[in-house]
């Protein structure tokens, strides 16, 4: 990026479950990233502040899904959710998104997206957990008031339903946790997670499964508003 | 210390309300930290590794609080327990306490203890937190599994009936936390934390209200076993 | 503070050294801290983004240290360079400004603040280190490149004259390190460290000794627009 | 491993310098694998308690790089040493030694080792450095100085001929950083870094090129012996 220019955000998403399940589809019958691109061009007031962005989107089913080289050379923000496509995204834009990622490009994974390729080798790690489809309540507790993405939250902020998961979340250690999440059946979970890498940023969010309305929620959108700011690179000469 | 001797280890306790209250009395007829040091006395097996331990115990209204210069210059690891009495402790001894620790000596604060003033000097927080007195069970979460003082326990561990505290707990940010609670009323909470300060270490460990039976319990006493060796202060040459 | 408003922020200055010694009055004649005021009101273009400035400056002669309950409590992000008087802050004024870090005011500390008693109180720690006054240069690599304060920076920086600070620096482990220094002598110094404290940061810079013209360069003034910035409180509902 | 039993530490090296340089041959006529070897089997006193070394050897030239699926499911502790050979190390053995960490066996990655696939795996970025070939002289700084890998040191030591690396190094920030370098030639590095992955722990320690005597250096020797201790893995019960 250069600075006094917009971001060039991409909200790239497989697209397969709002297409097969009804409960899904009802929710988001578009998909889930045109939901959240929706939301990222109208934030909320009194978050994160920042320059303006240029939210498009993505899906697995593109040519390429989705990424030419130029856009995806251009890209300073990418939101990624997956799940059941983890496996048939191809293994030459994994290392391309990781390149990114390391030359400066923020990245934020989303909800099941802790098993895709591209968090897997960011991490290091196996990144599994453990996951239970039938909750009936999530509460996120903000343990890092002073972070960026917390900005514009109170002590904790609920989500009425949602797929619980639960640690051991298996992550390298995150240079900053912002949420740990308690379900009502006894698991906990650290729910907003944050590392660098090389000259980029991640962000690993919790919520977010394709047949709950989570993206649809103020408090949801108002961390992915805050998170674009913290994850967008910063203006660097050439070194 | 010096390599090859045995670990000075002290139990510090208020010793207030087991002469007071006859539920904690009940639990505690001789105070809670004798619990504590017959305990570290006979450590449970497969835990971490170390120095044998010499363990003496010390009270509020010993003369000097329990600590004549000698006594303190000499202790290797101190494990804390106040509550009714921390404005009662005296600024002196904090200031040598806080001294000793720079020089390495190890510090584990217990549970009510995240209010007294050695622990709010060494935090440079307010170190406030979030509680309820009625609590049926606490359910602690290992997230660090590589961590010393989670050797030898499963992916989580329980206490039948213990008092609840919850986030946000006004802490500078762990550099590692090991547990975290969850509670049935909807809080969850960093409840084993470490930090380096100068030559020495401090834990903090969240359990352990005088009117619940916390420190009989066999993995709780399994975590201060490994505590203590955790916070032991390494060999170093003068310098 | 609240957000779509200037931010509130106050370079204070012990202002000593200026008045004493020659060297240090040619090079800044009305005080370092009308310097470093003057290079936030028109910072260098390409830094981290974030609200305007509304920049004054208070020393340690004025009434009450020159903050007012008033000025204190709606002071947003708070500059301090002190040395030679530190002992003579009063202790109330210390407990005002720790009580508003917590509260999310942020703070600044320049190199010899290190001894300050808000910064030592802040940390918990001595903040002691090596020091020797003739250093022919210092040279900063930035070691966390995608850090917010090291926007618009190479991989390092230098300054062709300063006083050398030397490890071990005795504080709590930083949330995050952005510079590391080197000194001709033989010695290293994490001199860009971050923490943050209930609601507010702090951020530590090491240079800016009061007889080196370190506030005139751009670098140095680069790194406190971007380190205001990173600071500054965020927006939070009451809670 | 179990408690109350030796641990098994294979050292492992290419050893493919040694036989080609006369240079490296002399100073390590039958491998540096073989002076670590030795080195750990009589470690200097005063450093890290724990359990007894059974260490043996290996190379990358033996069948499977050395390694039986029956003996690396054994190990407990594995130092590496690889720089020439990395991109001949077949990636299924990477996928073990992967595999064994997140299990819970100890990984220290000596030196060039940096470059290794199975390095930039568990760390998720490049790990590029800055190096030169031509430096007299290396001095490392204990910044940690409660962490277990400095017990028994001074405040620094030295190595009278070493390559040089320096920042920005390309890797994820640190759990903690034991030591920072400084070369004369005007760069500073983080010369000892610890993380935790899965179940395992591992140290990275920037020393030892193959053609300079390193490994005979006594607190070289120290540091390898403890980072033994810290990176062991500690009892777990199934779960």
């Amino acid at each position: 990026m250069t600075a006094d220019t917009k971001l060039s955000v991409i909200v790239w998403n497989e697209f397969i479950q709002e297409r097969r399940d009804l409960t899904s589809r009802a929710i988001y019958p578009e998909g889930l990233h045109t939901v959240i691109a929706k939301a990222l061009k109208h934030p909320p007031r009194h978050g994160q502040s920042g320059p303006e962005l240029d939210v498009t989107t993505a899906t697995q089913d593109e040519p390429g899904h989705g990424f030419s080289e130029a856009r995806l050379s251009k890209c300073d923000v990418l939101i990624w959710w997956g799940h059941l496509g983890h496996e048939n995204v191809s293994d030459d834009l994994v290392e391309r998104i990781h390149r990114r990622v390391l030359e400066g490009m923020g990245l934020i994974v989303l909800h099941s997206g802790h098993g895709s390729k591209i968090f897997r080798k960011l991490l290091g790690t196996s990144c599994s957990l453990k996951s239970r489809a039938a909750e009936k309540k999530e509460r996120l507790w903000v343990v890092d008031p002073s972070h960026p993405i917390a900005a514009g939250l109170g002590k904790f902020f609920e989500l009425p339903t949602e797929k619980m998961y639960g640690e051991s979340f298996d992550i390298a250690q995150p240079d900053s946790t912002v949420f740990i999440s308690w379900f009502p059946g006894g698991e906990v979970f650290r729910s907003g997670c944050c590392w660098d890498r090389g000259y980029g940023r991640l962000f690993y969010f919790r919520p977010g499964d394709a047949c709950k309305p989570t993206f649809h929620d103020t408090n949801v959108q108002r961390v992915l508003a805050n998170a674009v700011q913290w994850v967008a690179p910063r203006f660097r000469f050439n070194d």
